[in-house]
């Protein structure tokens, strides 16, 4: 199983708009620093996260993308299950037609349950929280320089 | 969360090798049409089963792949687990480098935890026996025609 890449950005996005660094409000342009991922995919997560609700933008010369409370209290859980669109863990439906095992499989099911267990786990988890993990020090968020990554 | 593509084919496979349909045994002709997916993808997931020590092949005029003991009693955690190779949920790292926020991250010992309790779900629903769910009538795999799905 896997964390889609878009997902893994928005929570990225999310915990440094979180951290001490940001101070309140950030530019797209630095927050694509910040990831060190292109800027057009972190203008996608914004999008994402403005319409959860979770940030809100200002226009103009001071402008700039900044947590809404939503955005302050969210779980790891929330968000990722917010973005989670589909009925099915496998693509069991898609514009390709139905699985032929469809009719008679109880494997989505098993698989429903167990994606429930993810995010029951993830529920009490605040974004918030997740950048100040164990090996953290004063300065919850500690980003490198972008160009420490190569660009992907 | 999603299953990747090629565990979900791994998985179909397997339940379509323990269905009362293979009657033993299968060419990998059949099973690509069971599935309803390319030969070339089931042909990598044949290698990826055989590999894993649940199946074997055959080769000649009378040759085919046939479940081994232990593939009769694969369980979908322990199959699911046994294709991910990877120690972190997300792409922390990658051979384009380490996410920056790395150093101070508690986001991956969460989803860690969010993972294992995924696989534990799993670990208990036997291949065999997600065949059968609850919409199965008396022959528990309904296989259509390959003809009845547009191909992918």
């Amino acid at each position: 199983m896997r964390i889609r890449a878009f997902d893994d950005l928005v929570l990225r996005v999310l915990m440094l708009l979180n951290s001490p660094d940001a101070e309140g409000q950030m530019t797209t342009q630095a927050i694509a620093e910040g990831v060190a991922t292109p800027y057009n995919h972190v203008s996608k997560a914004i999008t994402g996260l403005r319409r959860l609700g979770l940030i809100e933008s200002q226009r103009g010369r001071r402008g700039g993308v900044r947590l809404t409370d939503e955005g302050r209290r969210a779980t790891v859980g929330a968000v990722l299950r917010a973005l989670d669109d589909r009925e099915d863990v496998p693509d069991c439906r898609s514009p390709k037609g139905d699985c032929v095992l469809l009719p008679s499989c109880g494997l989505r099911s098993s698989l429903r349950f167990a994606r429930e267990a993810f995010y029951q786990e993830l529920d009490g988890v605040l974004i918030r929280g997740v950048g100040q993990g164990p090996a953290a020090g004063p300065a919850t968020l500690t980003l490198a320089p972008a160009a420490q990554r190569p660009a992907s």
